[in-house]
């Protein structure tokens, strides 16, 4: 079971692939999509799904995750983050996949064991749980942590 | 020139096509792209994400308008809404269209000539400045008066 977890934002939408054989993982892939702060939205938007639609169609993964997207106290950090989902979602639509979405404290309890884990000990703990990967920033960490959660929540 | 207004929803998104030659304005083409309520979300966004993208290639438009998004009262409204809006900006920024924003209030006032116009008189209007158009209903309507509205702030 080949799992795509994602991070999506517009300025950097982080991805990774995490192989889960029954309680066995193994790191596959993993790669942050940076935007161009200058460009239009929507050509970053585009961008943003092409390049997720990329990532797809080269590992075909069985399933995808992200962590549940929550109301930002700043509104317009909220439709940037969401307009940014709605556009990488959109390609996983179109290849068939649809994308189970997971609390942010059950992903930190998933991948750390406690629902209140910093971000360090999220990092930490993939290092071990994925030993070898080369992380391509936190972005990218984030995905990871993901699907590594989405394959222990494979019941919800 | 031919602008292509746009109204995204994810339930029903909304579009027109309206052809500015000076202050001449003709009725190209509209239409609904509504979703279904019980596919998951990554399948409805990618639904729009074709359907929009199918419309641009079909007519080829100069540019693209939208009214300005606005944070909902309710935070999973404003969330759906913008990832709608993600997916819709994805097709037209893939197209190199960018995507211009208008205020809703100057949307209506460019239509019927005060900002605090309601739906009912923006249809009205909408028939008397692209008379013989079959409107194919109230959120292709919406589109059609941003792209009017487009046509007459074309300087902003």
């Amino acid at each position: 079971m080949l799992i795509l977890g994602l991070d999506p934002s517009l300025s950097c939408t982080g991805w990774g692939l995490v192989r889960a054989e029954g309680a066995r993982l193994s790191h596959i892939a993993n790669g942050q999509i940076p935007t161009d702060a200058k460009a239009p939205m929507a050509e970053r938007l585009a961008a943003l799904h092409a390049a997720v639609s990329e990532v797809i169609a080269q590992h075909r993964p069985d399933r995808a995750a992200a962590e549940e997207v929550f109301a930002n106290k700043n509104p317009q950090s909220t439709l940037k983050l969401a307009q940014a989902r709605g556009a990488v979602l959109a390609a996983c639509g179109a290849a068939g996949l649809d994308v189970r979405e997971h609390a942010a404290r059950l992903v930190k309890k998933a991948v750390v064991g406690t629902g209140g884990a910093e971000k360090p000990q999220v990092q930490a703990m993939l290092k071990i749980l994925l030993p070898g990967a080369a992380i391509a920033g936190p972005d990218a960490a984030d995905a990871l942590a993901v699907a590594i959660a989405d394959a222990h929540l494979k019941g919800c």
